[in-house]
């Protein structure tokens, strides 16, 4: 009888990528808001999602140090506890309601690739690095308050993906629309046997459940953002024409469920 | 209208980590030949599978430095086609028929991770390494030979998984034995939403099917094993009771389709 | 007329590993004390130094997530300033003074490693981390406080090198103790022409120089220390017999100068 | 008394990054000639070497798959003995001899690092992946032949720093023009002392000594070669106007001794 909920199912149920939630994690954020050209924004929404009529183009890139626990402690196991991400949210509407679309994804950590599929984000290896801040006063450390940078990057393939420079001007009152727009993702999984395989085994639109979400420490300023051209990427389809705001945040959430939406 | 095969799926069908097959393969391999203790062995086996009666605890431990191309010149881009693996083959029955079973699996590449999870490979991340032959004679390069000695090595998450040696002796004359057992996976991907965790979208046993399936080169002689114990890993679980033979080879096939056993 | 301070040397100086201090840092710090064969600690002293005779085998394992900046910015170039550090520091005597040696040390990022071997600090490659505090509250996330846990390792060639655990139990209200000792280094930079190998070009005893050095949000508790035995490696000589205060930091400091000892 | 003869010297001279020579080394090349803006060629070049007046700008880039051992089976140790580097050697000339010279080269390997500084060669670490070839007929899989493509790349930082793609046409009979020049280097080792900063501990010129050098599978054709833009970098300075031959061989040398130019 194999334990575990993902692969590899193990005898003891130790091995496996990920055990069944509560999933639990905290990270450091920075953020660039940015538009992109709509027609390119569109392409990349799946079936069931349509365009944000009034807002479409309009996205975030996300850079976060996160750290996960489950129910094992495994924050003190920081090898495959901590790693790092980046992807851009993209305004969409499912049914009406405003959403985010999770075209790209990118993290460094195969056991937060193995969630991420199973929750729809089509994670690929990167490697992601922000600007970090301390508490201690030094040129090398960029303490949180008004005009302090802080900058962001990804690569993937050995090509650098995606920089960012943000630049904090004042905290942030109210950070509800950081959190406004449920996540949509799509849940992907192919069949291989000759004859099926443009006939997926998953293939489902479903939202994120985030329970507790909580954002601490959130200051806003402004933001510098590229997407230089990669082979072998699309994520340069989305590259800014312009930007918006610069945030740099804390964020906590625990995740046990998911809706499925079709 | 969504492109591509695997996630993520893209306007372009470009960024998907794995197009749709054919999948050819070429790599160089190290293997090494153990037993195990019998009750560890059939412990690792999915429903369906039962311990071979004539050689459970039997198995095999594979280190492949890989090259991959789909139809799109990928060898051509060597930083997402090149890739290292580890994995073991254990002995086990389908119904009778002898078949291999791979319980644990690493590799160094999220193509090739992704490619493995539909294949029902539970493929990890993992840093694996080998010893090269050279054509040019100096003391750097074993020269295949009798005698001759090529390492091997697989780890992760910072922790030494296995470590081989093995010395060749002499040319194998019949390799037919290499690829006897045919290769039996569990493809597994779990639901998340609350209430299904326990019901994955996909549980199947299925059999590779490898086209074309050609080995050159192969030498054997005798082999070192060992799998450390590793907190977070089941394989050492499997640690050899005593080795068998050690194999070096070059070995090619071709993925284009897979046969659902249930 | 090449440009730089170090290797590369070149038409605009920037290719370089380290340009000319002031180099300044900044750094999370988990720390664990602990005592080791007296034998071994003194087995490790470089000739003008010698065992402290009232400590002789006591040091302290430290795992460092640093942030670097030159006068370029370089902290809004993450992926080159930014990095994980591991070393232990034992205790000694110079002439009488006492003070910390630095037999071994890891890093995970060339430009750290070139301004090392600059001061005489002995980097090899290695890949170090550690459990992060966070503001937000989350079971991922150890607020820093009494009973709170966070763990630290590194790894060298696919083999752990080292494991902490501490437990943090109160702030520490002196933290002098924590940079009583200077540090003393051995620059060392061999000759490679035939018959002068044994005849380095640099072979210096020298004392570091810490500008500014400023120590924040320390916390003081329990440690839990292994260096596992690795082939290749001499750090688990000096594996620990006992531990003792185990601490938590954040410290600042700028370099621009060091003092030669002999 | 410590052991070693790089750092970190230690108590049973295990532990340094390189031993003594003899230093074997075997690897698989793919190499691309090109010409440069001659202006920006000679820039790179340091007191003691001038611009060839015949072939100034003209230079070749080689991407190396090595193996390396010393006097203790090195080379079944993997993980520390086998690394992938790039480099560029630019035409010049050494008081009217033909040399070339090294202003850039990257290497993904701490060992293969030390060993190079101390020959002069100015080594950043990088990423570096080339195709290989197969004795297995496999679409994977080039054999070397007429028409045959070999990609290489190399990465620093998160960026593409290099990119070729060589066409094998025929075998080269003679071999003798790889290996014509010979390798000037400069070993350089700054001082860190407050007041000596621009005064280097060492700083000369060196002509590297080859032993048994050894080409075997020599073939050339036609090559592709780029270097993109890189912030922090200064390669691309020497972006290719137009390029040569390619080549493809392997290559085996041992190093004992290096000559002192200045």
């Amino acid at each position: 009888m194999l334990e575990g909920y993902t692969v590899p199912l193990s005898p003891r149920g130790i091995a496996n990528l990920a055990t069944k939630p509560p999933w639990h994690y905290a990270g450091s954020v920075i953020g660039a808001e940015f538009w992109t050209d709509p027609a390119a924004a569109a392409a990349t929404l799946p079936d069931g999602l349509t365009a944000d009529p009034e807002s479409n183009g309009h996205g975030i890139a996300l850079f976060i140090d996160w750290q996960y626990t489950a129910s094992r402690d495994e924050y003190l196991d920081p090898v495959r506890s901590l790693y790092h991400e980046f992807f851009v949210l993209m305004d969409a509407r499912w049914q009406g309601t405003p959403v985010s679309w999770c075209p790209y994804i990118y993290v460094d950590n195969d056991h937060a690739m193995a969630r991420g599929w199973i929750q729809g984000f089509p994670k690929k290896l990167g490697a992601v690095t922000q600007t970090r801040a301390f508490t201690v006063a030094n040129a090398a450390a960029p303490l949180q308050g008004p005009g302090r940078k802080f900058a962001a990057t990804a690569s993937a393939a050995g090509y650098r993906l995606a920089n960012t420079v943000i630049t904090v001007q004042e905290p942030m009152p109210d950070t509800s629309a950081l959190t406004a727009r449920p996540t949509v993702n799509l849940r992907h999984f192919p069949r291989l046997a000759a004859g099926q395989q443009d006939d997926p085994a998953v293939h489902e639109l479903v939202m994120a459940v985030f329970d507790d979400e909580t954002i601490a420490d959130a200051w806003a300023g402004t933001a510098e953002l590229e997407f230089p051209q990669v082979p072998g990427e699309e994520l340069h389809d989305l590259a800014p024409v312009r930007t918006g705001a610069g945030f740099r945040y804390e964020l906590a959430y625990t995740v046990t469920d998911l809706r499925t939406l079709s």
